[in-house]
């Protein structure tokens, strides 16, 4: 069914026209392009990998490169005018002749984790490609009275270079100069590796990507919910409150080097040992901040935090650990891991840092060995637009209704415990998101899946919210 | 003063001969070459590395190979027939005109751990070629009565293939054929990287390079002590009465896979967290047996142990650690790590595993992932042969006297808590081995150092034990 239903995309997709949408109860939902068509994208999308049997693609990787040549091609399919930009996002605008200045823009994007699901970052792109080619095939992009941009960045998760958010950060006007300095771990930079890739970025360059906010009516994004409140109430879409604010820590615990054979257990400085009684204290905490934390705020001031919503929130996670110099029989001399720390309460997440910060020193000078921690990202939580939201969860509502014919009730409001690139795009514009359900609430898996009529809602959600509010 | 000395080496080594050393009270201790030249030697080959800025000579690596040739070089300028085996070990040989067919063999590691120091395995090796070369050069290396063989061992650290003694092993006829298909992290085998050098070895051929045991006088390694002790005592050599036990585990714990912001702490199975409390509790039982073991024998059997000998000699490490995907915003979905465990107790090192495989699966089970512990290698405590460590600790003795020309007293006997080539050479014949003092006690760091003075005397007791007994 699915390969039949992509022949006939294929072989009637140079026929489409507006007219081709106009009969019957189901062809006005445009099936061809925002389900077979989108979904066969994804797919597409999801086998451009740097690695071999599994998805990887980091920041201007060779596969990201391909990624985005094709998303180029699929812009212009959908009749917008595309560019590459100096950290590598890809961009395609549509400007109606009769268009005011302020322009909506419309992203997610194209790098992934390693050993990735294809649908966090691809659905946002691909649903609003989509969407935007229905307007086009349908003669209404020609009426719209904003101009529309899709963004396709080219840096959300950060593997690459341990720091997210490069391309939207650029966008907003909040990437620091300094970001172009940043190492990869072979010590290319993230200014060699634009370069490598012949795009030549400055300091001074850097600053004329950001758009000015009066060029911007806001920035709407369609993400994957990455978890699993959607599936559990079993609807499609849900419109996203707000953002949970978040820290990534990089924490260096060094000890004393040594044969496995010959230092009596009492003599050692094992700084492996010191960094897993860390991260098993760092889950005690996470589980039960308030055991170790009081939302107490004696001097009277306005930083206190509520324990319950710090409690009811908080996720913290080490995802990466090496040792030096790495070998099974040799007292390792440093250790090295992440910490990932996300709450919506921003005065909360800084108490639990701090608190972090009390119990490893107290466990490093308990075992003699030295230890660091470095912040290497902060962002704080971030409230969605409610004219915005309420546009979206209309639009979500009319797109389920005409799909389903029924009423679906009320679309869901949901807080996302995931950063996203409209995170940084709120220090520019007011933002709004739409989630799309998935499977089991995974993600940054294969397993990650999302079920091809939800694609279809997805797109379909943009296309009403395009032709209803602009 | 020491570039002076190791330029006079050099100006003069093509005039010595035995005359040279006949004459004035130090000029018979053989400085020239026990000291200044086996010094030189040794900085020599610690600057052979695949790496830049720390030591690193893996199995069969580019600087193994060029290493293995720099030391045949010496061997031929010690008098010695040299050749490469089929499992990439160096030897040199001399076989004297009225000699037995009972070789003695002398043998240390050629290669490194990772950010090694120059010493381990490297000092073995030097100082043999060193006293066999003053014997070649005196004369009397033709008047022994059994020939003798110096090894310089391919792999005792097993840090490319994760499994030690590959050429001391193959010498003494137990390797597994199965280890010429163990796969290094980039997936070539054992046997692949001996044919990339042009070593074609068999499963057949393999079973060949194993020595009769009729062949063989004793084995004899003079190695750095790695440990604390000989500085402790202020004495630069000691004899080794034997070598602890060992296992290597490798430890994968699975979780489940998904996004740092999205899935509640109480929802997760983090195999990270699990991995360290796994570590956390290791530790635990390592350094205090006593509270989680007893070594009661309640059926009367005789494989019972003393938990005092035990705990006095246990200790355990764990080297490396891995997580997959390994990126900072992403839940693990595997955690993998080693484990290094060593006592003088046999029996009590299986109890020690059998406890941490108990702890290891309540934890997992309450943590719900999935666990599973693999043996690596195992290697049984070794006892050195007292007729050998008495000929040694005369040799110690005679040259320590000759080269202070005071009484030092007892030459000390100790344990040896890292393993050796010895221990794989126990198989095929009787062994013997020296403690050469080190800073510190510290190896497996570039931290390692040996005095010039105690690789002098380390040179000068082997020359003693082979001139006074064979």
């Amino acid at each position: 069914m699915y390969l039949l239903s992509l022949l006939i995309v294929v072989l009637v997709s140079p026929l489409l026209s507006a007219a081709t949408f106009t009969h019957g109860v189901k062809n006005d939902l445009f099936p061809e392009i925002l389900r077979e068509e989108a979904v066969a994208r994804l797919y597409e999308l999801g086998k451009v990998s740097d690695a071999d049997g599994y998805l990887e693609r980091t920041f201007l990787s060779p596969a990201s490169i391909r990624a985005g040549n094709l998303i180029r091609i699929w812009m212009e399919d959908a009749g917008l005018t595309t560019w590459v930009d100096g950290l590598g996002n890809v961009h395609g605008r549509i400007q109606p002749p009769n268009a005011s200045n302020t322009a909506l823009l419309i992203g997610s994007h194209l790098d992934t984790v390693v050993d990735a699901g294809m649908f966090d970052g691809a659905l946002g792109i691909v649903s609003a490609i989509s969407a935007l080619k229905v307007l086009n095939v349908t003669g209404k992009s020609k009426q719209l009275k904003h101009p529309v941009e899709v963004i396709a960045f080219s840096d959300e998760e950060g593997v690459r270079f341990q720091s997210t958010f490069l391309g939207s950060a650029a966008i907003a006007g909040v990437l620091p100069v300094s970001s172009l300095q940043i190492p990869d771990k072979s010590g290319l930079t993230v200014q060699n590796v634009l370069k490598d890739n012949l795009i030549h970025t400055t300091g001074e360059t850097l600053s004329q990507l950001k758009y000015e906010p009066e060029s911007v009516l806001g920035y709407v994004e369609v993400h994957i919910e990455q978890g699993p409140v959607l599936e559990s109430v079993g609807l499609p879409l849900a419109v996203v409150k707000g953002i949970a604010g978040q820290s990534r820590l990089k924490v260096v615990v060094k000890g004393s080097q040594g044969h496995a054979g010959t230092v009596p257990m009492s003599m050692r400085q094992d700084p492996m040992v010191a960094a897993a009684e860390l991260i098993v204290s760092l889950e005690s905490l996470c589980k039960r901040p308030q055991d170790f934390i009081s939302s107490d705020d004696p001097d009277g001031h306005c930083n206190a935090f509520s324990i319950t919503s710090l409690a009811g929130s908080l996720v913290c996670t080490v995802g990466e650990i090496s040792t030096w110099p790495s070998a099974s029989n040799v007292i390792p001399g440093q250790v090295t891991f992440t910490v990932d720390i996300r709450t919506t309460d921003d005065v909360g997440r800084e108490a639990i840092i701090y608190e972090l910060s009390k119990q490893m020193y107290a466990i490093c000078d308990r075992r003699s060995v030295s230890c660091l921690m470095e912040r290497k990202h902060d962002a704080n939580a971030v409230e969605c637009d409610a004219g915005l939201n309420s546009q979206l969860k209309s639009a979500a509502y009319a797109a389920l209704r005409r799909m389903t014919g029924e009423n679906i009730g009320e679309v869901p409001v949901l807080m996302s415990g995931a950063g996203h690139d409209a995170m940084a795009m709120s220090h520019l514009t007011k933002v709004g998101m739409l989630f799309v359900r998935c499977r089991g609430g995974i993600s940054h898996s294969p397993e990650e899946h999302v079920l091809e009529d939800d694609i279809w809602a997805a797109g379909l959600a943009m296309h009403t919210f395009i032709e209803t509010n602009l």
